[in-house]
């Protein structure tokens, strides 16, 4: 069953090629069709649209079909083009005309949009989620590790002292700033699409607020041709935030990965968190890094694939954006296990402690020593020639019982106003 | 002279190679460079660093500097890298060794992160007011021409009636979702990075609350190797909010070449605001819209552009990232220029209020004639087959005198609503 | 069974993380991964490294497992990680130690490429004979129709007389371009990379010409470095030859959609082809066109992230690489279908043969009319504003006649010119 | 003066958003224009649309604007939007009518096509040539250090024995695959597109072989439509060229940084071609190789730069293709800038010709010594454990006298025959 069939025979090729994996990604999206069909029935029948015994019915049905869904029992068809279709006749099974009332007053399109947005705030809830819990052990991590030290490099050359609380830290508090597009993704989903019909809206006397309440949007998507425009909108903007901190989370393996390089052996992780081979008992493969920072980089990727499929598309529905769909569900999927993953791997982290007491470190301490001249009444760059000399002439002593105290160096973190800034980001 | 200057003498041509077109750009961040300064040069006094009348003495010199950028007649000669050491050297000249201590518990990294984080937080700012008065000219011509009906297409076929009222403030909407993503680009920018020299810090007892004070930031980012890392990352920040908004008007535009064509003839613009030939007068040229869209697609590159140059570089400073500048400053220029060219030129729009007339537009109606039958009673279904046969038989006459009522149709625009979520939207 | 397993149970969730759907992708590659282990088994055989009869035996499973792929009968359970653990796992079920000799002088690593290389190598001659089928196509249907005109648009405002003729062919002519990256993916893929072992080749003295003319590649990827630098390199050559592709078939999608519009009324299509509703019968909705576009631009993006994936990582192997597979391939899926499904409904194009008798269309031929002036010696610039007066004045008549007769003109398409460059192209 | 003016007054600020940097391109571009305007000139001759005398005349004037941009004494002054203004404005100034002839039967949209493809040809056999220069540096230090080994890695893990020999001809062969998109790219490039006037030819009759001919083009672009359909395709194929040779570039760049770190210390560069600080004598900053990098990953995002501003715009000129230049001709001027950088600054590299003489690098043999138990007979699994257990025991000894033998191993590099795929891919 189609809802758009003609009485014609559709070529089985078309059929495949137009529907592709929806049914799939759709078992996913099914939980917020029902919710968002449960808002618009008790609507229906408030304003008078339905009776309300046909309401009661339809939300009865759908309570059903939302148990069997919660339940893992919820199937596509291959007969069903989407779960609208299968959602609909199963209410029509059971209700008969009962149940084709509940396509009064609403569109395919809208049903889609509504339940995408649903979807996505409940996605970018959990993320935040995940993302937090992260923070929290990348701060606990700089706690514990907050006094050994590390070589700050710029330009991949050896510069300056650093630390793994400083390193840690880092992260967490780069997380904060993704975070703020995770909440702008929220905002731009939270606003209610229903009734917006196939994109102009119907001359039904229908009541938007109700099912913006009923469904806990903050807000309404007012305009009908808005609502419609924000089809492939909420989902770059989601993309957005999770590509904010799939940049991070790259970041961040691609330091473990080389600091875990023979050539650096800062960190090490357990086997069970690497691969190797029994000749090269050296090797410590981080194949969870690299697949995390690989995975986070193909998600970088997504706001320019939803930036194709989308632009240049004059304004009104295009069947293009079915194409949406497939880019942003998997990679909302692969950022929450990326940041599982990372946080699963990273607790079993392990320190060298001893790293600084290589010589080829010594240099890190010149710029300190050099700034002790300063402070005592040297001009910069007087202090600079001088030192430079004292290096040439081979009487340089590194002077490592460094002090830094200024907010957020080495020795005085600011975790708890890092946590703070966090905190005050919540949604 | 170059902060770096060994004593070799560096090939000419890896001059031009490694600067660029940083002196260009530097003419519009100086001015940042210079407040960013004043706020250093006051702190170290106030800590101790600096004598107070040192302090004084250079904040004077800056002010001088200052004005001399406002009236335009600041330079940076090929003799210097950038306007950090310009203005250095500025400094120094007037004040000699005080001027040398400017760069005490700073270096060229964090007066980058600090400059460019000051000039984006004023951009990001006249973006969103740009915006804004887009957004009102929007809503009003929405007002204006509410009454006018409109096809509203999907799959670029003939649907349902629509508006120039939903036309125009659909675009006026989702400018306000696009505000969410300059909004949390700007909060990312509105943290203070200086302090945190080479990317880790020093040890200097520096006061960096009052450099945030000084400057207006809301706040520290405190981590040092974070406050590093923000490079590229602020800056891709802006890039999202930018080319959020470079795509609704990219969208507009795109409508407005296609409404333009003979072929719909919806609209046009004054003889100015077009090119043609007299040779064949009936052609309007939409170049500037043409351009907008382009210009606004070239935009929505800039995200992708920034993340090649940053992306798997492990923590700490590269050379890389002087690159950053010059994509970012530029796509600044051009989505202003893009919001002031779509004010300017769509102020000036020419609303064709006959369209309707020609009967090829009829079947708009047929959803609506539809609807009554279900609001009589008869399931959607139903109502849906028997009106399919009304039309097969020719027997269908549209019921133009359509009555849309609910929130956000054609009938109600809602406008003030919208007009209250953009308010709700300040920073 | 896992090739890298150390002993250590590996924890589940690292396991899905890791593996992906690299089992599922691997049934289309397993075909390549035999044919290239056969070429290897016969090589070892020939230089010594095993006896001829186990090199016979070898040939003979490996040939049994080749049948077993060709009927679909070939499997990867879950306790296998991929193709290549499940074939070594059946040849050392039925021919032990002589089974695990197939390893020898070869890894992973060469594996992968080699069968990468062999499938991207057929996949690319596949497409290359789609493209040419869809070409001969538009010069069959450019031949038919070329009598009939069309409007020729620039911003897409009416410009001069074109014709169904030029439209098809110019589709042709475009792809003859586009077989030129197909052409450069293809000798990209058709160099040996089997052999470099980890990226670093080996010392057993194997023969690699032997395997090259075995599987029939033009020569080899000399350099082991550079033969494991191929990962990647390979799909993203592929990438760009379907990407170049993708974007002929998206643009002439995006005129089907627009000349289907009632706007235009250019073109329409079978019932079959179109989706609509009953209540609106004069919708043909391009559902099928529309996708083409949507996974066509879709496919463009897939350089970006093949790019992203890959960059910045330095010479070596990472496991990064095996994301690449799951991009790559389904990407060749997509194009194929695009080109198979464009083809498919175009030979079903119905052409609108009276549209230019539509008045509006009249100034289409103000230039021709102009360009007669000065054949007759008036200089252009004069003939110019000579016609703007007459069409001022309104005394301006379409010479409807037209005659353009220089090559690749509506008149004199050189269609068995175009042809003749598709030949050229062959390989 | 303004080819389309209207005889109204245009506002300024349109004027600057509308013609934007053009003029400076162009100055690059003119000379291209030239033989352009001179083929054609001399076909207007022949084939009678003017007289031979006045094809003379164009020629000689031509041939002075052409002396006058060798000798860099060509300008396009504000009053001109571009360079085939001014060109048209020098001739009609010194010929007068005849000057004007010179646009008979073309128009502005061929002449930038025209001009765009010959610039293109001749940068791109330029880039080729830079390529080559660069491919044979590359095999000179391969011969040159063949000799010196390298630890090779997989995972950032220290693997098998490498060695300069093989690392430095890696990237020579790598250029190869490279020189494929770019043959690819000035294929696309040759193919005459003069004569297809606005995108739909004209009733002129032309002689479109004579000026192929004349200009130098392997063929024409036969179809007009498709002639102006390769605005944005020729420039996107150059972009896949230059973004593969990016792409090479970019790897070895961030292969040098990482080995002149000093936690690998593998090679180094004399301080002409590094920064640094007198104080941190140690750092020898990378500078020339991070911005090589970063501006060849910046390259990359050059065609998906392309595709946004060219995708889903229906065929016909748009005003959009304008920024097309702007796009790639910087692009072009910066890889040959970075492959110049590159060749300038890799002939000066230092080798570390000691690497493996420190322990951590020992494991490096395992495989070898591996290999030698298999040659002797023992199949590969059980060799692998048996090795395993010698690791374990710690009875393990490097064994450093390797012996790689086969074609394209670090004892065989087959220099020659890499040559000869480059030499074989002339054009």
């Amino acid at each position: 069953m189609k809802l758009w069939d003609k009485g014609f025979s559709t070529d089985k090729k078309i059929d495949h090629f137009t529907v592709g994996n929806d049914r799939e990604l759709d078992l996913l999206l099914a939980k917020y069709d029902v919710i968002a069909s449960k808002a618009h029935a008790q609507m229906l029948g408030k304003v008078g649209l339905i009776t309300s015994d046909e309401a009661d019915a339809l939300t009865k049905e759908l309570d059903k079909i939302a148990n069997c869904i919660e339940d893992g029992l919820f199937t596509i068809e291959n007969d069903f083009e989407d779960m609208h279709s299968k959602i609909e006749f199963l209410l029509t099974e059971k209700l008969g005309d009962t149940g084709k009332k509940i396509h009064t007053a609403r569109s395919r399109n809208d049903q889609v949009l509504v339940a995408m947005q649903l979807y996505l705030k409940n996605e970018l809830s959990e993320i935040k989620d995940e993302a937090k819990t992260l923070f929290d052990l990348l701060l606990d991590l700089a706690e514990k590790h907050k006094a050994v030290l590390l070589p700050g490099y710029t330009h991949l050359q050896i510069a300056m002292p650093s630390s793994f609380g400083l390193w840690f830290s880092a992260y967490a508090e780069s997380l904060v700033d993704d975070m703020h597009f995770i909440h702008a993704a929220y905002k731009i989903a939270d606003q209610n699409p229903l009734g917006s019909a196939a994109g102009y809206g119907s001359s039904f006397p229908i009541d938007r607020s109700l099912t913006t309440q009923e469904m806990g949007f903050e807000t309404l998507k007012y305009n009908v041709v808005a609502a419609q425009m924000g089809r492939g909108k909420v989902e770059k903007a989601t993309a957005f935030g999770i590509s904010s901190i799939a940049s991070t989370l790259s970041k961040l393996a691609m330091d473990i990965c080389l600091y875990m390089s023979q050539n650096f052996d800062f960190i090490a992780f357990p086997d069970e968190l690497t691969t190797g081979s029994s000749i090269m008992p050296h090797k410590k493969n981080p194949d969870v890094f690299e697949l995390i920072r690989a995975k986070c980089n193909k998600i970088q990727a997504v706001p320019n694939q939803l930036t194709l499929i989308t632009n240049n598309l004059p304004s009104g529905y295009h069947r293009d954006l079915q194409l949406v769909k497939e880019v942003i569900v998997p990679a909302i999927q692969d950022i929450k296990a990326c940041l599982e993953l990372m946080r699963f791997s990273l607790k079993e982290i392990q320190v060298n402690t001893t790293i600084l007491d290589d010589p080829k470190y010594d240099y890190l301490f010149s710029v300190d020593t050099l700034n002790e001249l300063v402070k005592n009444g040297m001009p910069f760059r007087d202090a600079y020639k001088t030192m430079g000399k004292s290096i040439e002439n081979g009487t340089f002593q590194p002077k490592k019982d460094i002090d830094h105290s200024h907010e957020g160096s080495l020795g005085n973190l600011c975790l708890k106003e890092i946590r703070k800034k966090m905190e005050g980001n919540n949604f």
